[in-house]
């Protein structure tokens, strides 16, 4: 299919699909006490199950004899598949694929999947190939659970640390053949309505590169449809709740949790979306914790192990939520695993966590301040928290040299040397922390094992054993009352 | 605490603990319908959540669109976390420890278990240290689900593919300060007894030379107090259900499910087991699949998917053996997790388990195969079920000229050289495995992610959610009445 082609085509079968919502909105009425008036669907992505166990060791008091539970713990109802859906007829460019496919194998997408086509199977109850937002393999659009319940009059949202056009916020709301689109992404979030009206009332996150662009001021454009917009944190006490907000804190994603001024930022943003939503109709919120995926892409633990800690505090904020509105109904899951981190490498049988409580700045801010002000040996260590050998402070003058005599070499300019630097001293401030953590990787990419699945609330007990991810997404549709 | 004084204090303090058991034994009367009559706890070894997970794409239909579930997926119900104690007092050897205690930090063995510590959770619900069996920090006796059972006037049996006597078994039944004691712990099956009983009324595995040594034939003991003794499977058939039996068929394991003839072992002893316990009183059975482990040591994941198959039939059948028997509880967990096992890996987004079904012998079978007989390189190809690159048999020439090489300059034996060059081409295989199917590992030992929960039957909602491996102690317990 021709991309230039899509929108059209897109808006025919998403109408449809409308059409068909509406008609069938006369189930709605079908609405039992069993169901509940909100749904906060909080997807933590690339959090496999081993970031949540790791969480309660990195978050023990060490001066008790067990460990304390954590809010997952408390939580913890069941797990989910991840697969994509197999790709008939697509060929696979890899060797290992061809050859799978020659010898008669007919799945080729191998168990794997990638943010939108999780993100698009949670939301929409589809399997599709890695890279779709909101379409099928067919690419046709999908109706996703947001967007039934904007049909029900619900108020909508999402609240996210990622740009609000990533993978997973854009399969709720967004239709495109590719997640790389997020200009067009950005468009949708415009142009694409739900009778008529905006699917998402609240929008909390980053990505202002994406609505304020040469060839479109998407923030005018809602600023004018009625929206209120923001681009501080501090502004989310000073909305109006009787209007709807798009608040963009950054150009691309928000700083990490590490590397925040406000370390709970999403919890900031999802108290200040739950505020905003609250209404006789009821509301659904899509809440992403989207950088634990980024801290397993970079194989840097502190990094996610900081966004852990946000996403904890979130969830007992929503856990709390609950208790005072027994009405609402929060799920937990993550779309799939990243980095193959293990607790514990090598085997040795100890992880130790409490090196990452030591450190003083996330890994990534310690290397900037490294190659930026060439500090002392002494500061490393002050700045890790932690003494490292002479072996490794010789790492570090290694490195340093080596990246003046390639600077040289390759005529790079300041800023290039100082970018090739700080990845160089990334990566062994990370090295330190594995083998002091004894945290061990197998990828800088996806893996395939099951997500764990928390709920709380109303319908909780929907989520509880095994399901596929495409099951909650249906599950969700059913607690809303559609069949 | 000298180890030659232990046994004396610990019959000591074992004794009192089943003057406990019996003073509580009045309790048994408030056994209601909600409690099962029998107990059959299977331990998988190793498991950890990345290999069930594996296992549904392993064992998955390719020509279908969507994956079939498992029994696994049709059982689980929570997750538990596996950290073994606290060692207060005990000084690790380690640096990173040492450190660590240096900076104030109490814990020292930093989560991740060992299967005797953590079948001594499961089996006695206490926190103990790596290597102890059946006993506690203090090096008390524990005692164990199995005993109490037995002091009920159940039946109660293991059934393995380990040795007998291995730390999962052992933890059950013996009591000591070190799994290793292999000749102390076979003693104890047959010296500790409960009210006068010994504690086993089955126990089929392997470990026939730690059973029949030349300081005690505890095999003929066993016969003399009136147990059936067997050492073929195929003898399994033959035996009178009013005795009890003794069953070793290999003098340390079992072979690998791979390797052997019945590649359903664990189910046929399962079976048997069953057959040999039914009785009114009904029975406490202990199974493990002890060497899904052994295939993640190894980093085999050819091996571990041999064993999840075996597995996951004994499960079949025991879900099947529940729908008659509604009145029994099956729960299923592993004790911990084992080599950092990843569903891809390398940041490719693909998992190819058919290059597993495609194999002809066992990873280490092909190795022997290849050592002993110097086959030629299109056998190679034949044996693994795949065709293998020029340069993948050149790596085989190579590490076979450098053994050459290396068994001449340190005058190994023939006996010595052909392991060794076992060893390497062992290596070579598993390194062709993990390369086609894209599996990851991160360790050769543990590490210490939760691990999945699965139960059937009666009383199985207790195990629903997370809970720590000395809770499923713990509500085994109450489920059979001791407060």
């Amino acid at each position: 299919m021709n991309f230039k082609s899509f929108p059209s085509l897109l808006t025919l079968s998403f109408s449809s699909l409308l059409l068909s919502a509406c008609s069938t909105q006369g189930n709605v009425q079908t609405i039992n006490e069993t169901q509940p008036k909100n749904i906060i669907m909080v997807v933590a992505d690339g959090m496999g199950p081993a970031y949540p166990t790791a969480f309660r060791y990195y978050h023990d008091d060490p001066s008790t004899p067990l460990v304390e539970r954590t809010i997952f713990d408390q939580l913890l109802v069941g797990a989910a598949s991840t697969y994509p859906a197999s790709e008939s007829g697509y060929i696979s460019t890899s060797d290992a694929s061809a050859a799978a496919l020659a010898s008669g194998v007919k799945k080729n997408n191998f168990f794997v999947t990638d943010s939108a086509a999780s993100a698009t199977a949670l939301a929409a109850g589809v399997k599709t190939y890695n890279g779709a937002i909101g379409i099928d393999q067919q690419k046709q659009a999908q109706l996703t659970v947001l967007e039934w319940a904007k049909s029900l009059n619900k108020r909508t949202g999402i609240a996210v640390t990622s740009q609000i056009v990533h993978a997973t916020p854009a399969s709720y709301i967004a239709k495109n053949e590719k997640r790389g689109n997020y200009n067009a992404i950005a468009d949708n979030y415009f142009d694409l309505k739900v009778d008529g009206k905006f699917k998402a009332d609240v929008m909390l996150g980053g990505g202002t590169k994406y609505f304020i662009r040469d060839d479109r001021n998407l923030k005018d454009e809602f600023v004018a449809a009625g929206y209120q917009y923001i681009n501080e944190l501090s502004q989310l006490t000073t909305l109006d709740p009787n209007k709807p907000v798009l608040g963009l804190f950054a150009d691309n994603a928000l700083p990490s949790a590490l590397d925040s001024k406000d370390k709970f930022r999403l919890k900031t943003l999802t108290q200040t979306a739950i505020k905003q939503l609250e209404n006789d109709k009821g509301f659904f919120l899509l809440v992403e914790a989207s950088q634990i995926d980024w801290g397993g892409h970079s194989n840097d633990i502190a990094y996610a192990m900081g966004e852990m800690n946000d996403l904890s505090a979130t969830m007992v904020f929503l856990n709390n939520y609950v208790k005072q509105n027994p009405d609402t109904l929060v799920v937990l899951t993550a779309d799939h695993n990243t980095g193959g981190f293990s607790i514990g490498a090598k085997g040795v049988y100890q992880w130790q966590p409490h090196f990452i409580q030591l450190l003083k700045k996330s890994p990534n801010k310690i290397a900037k301040l490294l190659a930026k002000n060439k500090i002392s040996d002494q500061q490393i260590s002050e700045l890790l928290g932690f003494s490292i050998s002479e072996e490794e402070i010789l790492q570090f003058n290694v490195i340093n040299l080596e990246q003046t005599l390639a600077a040289s070499q390759q005529k790079l300019t300041v800023k290039q040397a100082e970018n090739a630097l700080v990845k160089r001293y990334y990566k062994a401030i990370k090295d330190i922390i594995d083998l002091r953590t004894n945290s061990g990787w197998t990828s800088g990419g996806h893996t395939g094992i099951d997500v764990p699945v928390y709920a709380v609330g109303q319908g909780k007990e929907q989520f509880y054993g095994f399901q596929d991810n495409i099951e909650i997404a249906e599950k969700l549709f059913k607690l809303m009352g559609k069949e």
